[in-house]
């Protein structure tokens, strides 16, 4: 069979589960998730055997340590994925939920309510817990899933695909494309019909292969480009705290502040703090430079212990550079002045915009959405953490006793 | 200059100006269209002259009648385009209003705020009070707007956007396209970074060239076929009234019927009343045929006195048929027995779904929208009537006292 018929024919076969799921109660969901769980627990020697297989593979092939890591299902790793499973069980079913009521004029009563969305194509990267998390939260969700991993966490991800679908009663809500050429992932997102929306959650190369061969609708995260603009008006210690937390509490994530922006009238006592707290936690300063300045890479994304410093001449010159070379993510303002505040907060054109709080938590658990399936940093359907609510969509039920429109 | 450097510059200002529009307070934006339709009054003359002129033009080139009566605008569609404007005043802003707010443990608040999506293209096609009613829609919602309209209305719609433009304190909030090139279609839908959402107004073709080219989000709508299913337990006075209104109101539209579908223990009672209206009415019937006949040609879009008739066993086959053949747009269940409303309604993964209703009713007027600038068959973002609100997506505003993540 040829790729485009089998990834159809895949497809197919999560779009009929789709019809099924999207009626199922919640505990019928939960009670399938308690068994996955259970079967992911039985078949642990299993799936961490095809790891081990993946992860010597690996190494044999001079992949870099980093991804090594990543591909790597430690027992503990292992454990919380599973517990993952168990706590979705525990959150509330976004299905059915009643977003709107009106009784109109014409006599009839229209309901506004929450549904699946149907089939969605998840391609992912090396990390093997996507497979179950991602999984997981769109049954949950009453969703069919279509699941595309990496090529270097193939036996890894078919063991797991196994488990998983043996587990529930509808094993073709969970489908799992072990087709590692990219023509694969061309493919899921032409199938319009069937697919109703892909997730890609990896690189901006992925990412962009993706958008470009798509006719389905994509949810995207581009990067992650954070401010942190300290006002004139800023507390410095309140600021130099919240810099610290967002450079380096975890510099590798999409949230970390890639940016300090200065004002101006600030810049002869603030920096040296500044210089100061970098030498001091072994941060890598690019600049200051004024904002605009061509020699300086502002739109760049280190996720290092590293960092670009502007300077601007006010709050809307912040604005506009964060608008201009941001990436619509999350950024901050540091300052006690509340208008000021506000005309960032309002002004600047990111999925989080934060006063005196740090970026880094623009997360689905500190948002209190329990898990996330992402961050969007797109505007449309979802923006910023996306968690169960944002993996369904409505559709209306109007009533009425034989009501015709005049 | 090449076309894709011109779209790309209307596209820039589109995007400066909508970094204004979004903090533009109702008032201003109120005050806004109320200049924009005075001096759509005071252009009257100018704005006729030009559209007589397109007439004329598409006239001697052979366009059909019925295109030609969609291009003109005849003095009363001008009025009504233009009270339409004045009618995008009285409708509430959408933007700032807070959806959730959720103080949280770690000390900070979190509000999610509605806000403009930023720039949105719509290309349309003849109509030319698309341009002015889209503008309006936009507008209010805070949304910068780039229009591309069809070639044989090009000296109406550059009318009407010198008119529009020369209204506004910020003109590039309304760009228009005035290449009729398919190439222009293809760039514009290619800005990512400055188009943020495309919306096609017009038949299938277009909808597909677009989505094939598109890098941005498209919202769209393929086409409307829209099922009756007269159960067994329907009162068949009901059934015939529905089916009269669906079919025969306005046959040309969307939301109309295309297929009358029937239980098959009524048939033998019910097909003879079908036949009669039909024959009274002049709609022509194909069939009655059982589900998935392959004779019929079951996806059809009519939008003429014509329609499928299809015989199901039950409720479920109704809802298997819809779900396969239909369009994902509006349709109706007719029967007494509550269980198996509930049943159709949770069941059919359509944009609406009635219950004794005519399918007609789904319209963004009908809906308590205000207006609408169309109707989505996607279910991502919008589903269904699209009025202000669906023109906006939100952000979160996150507060704190210097609060950083543990």
């Amino acid at each position: 069979m040829d790729i485009s018929s089998y990834i159809r024919e895949k497809a197919s076969l999560a779009r009929a589960a789709a019809d099924a799921l999207a009626v199922m109660s919640e505990d019928v969901k939960n009670a399938a998730l308690l068994y996955m769980a259970d079967a992911l627990e039985k078949g642990r020697d299993a799936i961490l055997a095809a790891n081990a297989e993946d992860v010597e593979k690996a190494r044999a092939s001079g992949l870099a340590a980093a991804m090594v890591d990543r591909l790597t299902l430690t027992p503990e790793r292992f454990n919380s994925m599973v517990a993952g499973v168990r706590h979705v069980v525990t959150l509330p079913d976004p299905v059915g939920v009643e977003l709107a009521k009106t009784d109109r004029p014409s006599g009839i009563t229209i309901r506004k309510v929450r549904v699946p969305i149907g089939v969605i194509a998840v391609v992912f990267e090396s990390r093997p817990n996507v497979f179950v998390d991602t999984a997981a939260l769109c049954l949950k969700a009453g969703n069919a899933v279509v699941l595309r991993g990496g090529k270097e966490a193939l036996k890894t991800n078919s063991a797991l695909a196994e488990c998983v679908r043996g587990a529930l009663s509808v094993p073709d809500a969970v489908q799992f494309i072990d087709i590692t050429d990219h023509e694969a992932v061309s493919e899921i997102v032409r199938c319009t019909g069937l697919v109703d929306l892909a997730i890609p959650r990896g690189g901006e190369r992925l990412v962009r292969a993706m958008c470009e061969a798509a006719l389905v609708p994509v949810l995207k995260h581009y990067k992650g480009v954070c401010h942190i603009y300290v006002d004139d008006k800023a507390d410095f210690a309140m600021a130099l705290s919240i810099l610290d937390n967002a450079k380096t509490q975890r510099p590798g994530v999409c949230n970390a502040a890639e940016c300090l922006l200065l004002h101006e009238a600030i810049e002869p006592m603030f920096m040296p703090m500044v210089k100061a707290w970098a030498a001091d936690k072994g941060v890598v300063l690019h600049g200051p430079a004024r904002s605009g300045d061509e020699g300086q890479d502002w739109e760049h994304e280190f996720l290092a212990l590293e960092m670009n410093v502007g300077v601007v001449k006010n709050v809307g010159e912040a604005i506009s550079h964060i608008n201009r070379y941001g990436s619509h993510h999350s950024d901050c303002i540091v300052t006690a002045d509340a208008a000021r505040a506000s005309e960032f907060l309002r002004s600047v054109d990111s999925a989080a915009v934060y006063h005196n709080v740090s970026t880094r938590f623009t997360d689905g658990s500190e948002f209190g959405m329990g898990a996330e399936i992402g961050i969007s940093t797109d505007k449309l359907h979802a923006r910023g953490p996306m968690g169960l609510e944002e993996l369904t969509t409505y559709k209306y039920e109007v009533t009425g006793d034989g009501v015709v429109r005049g």
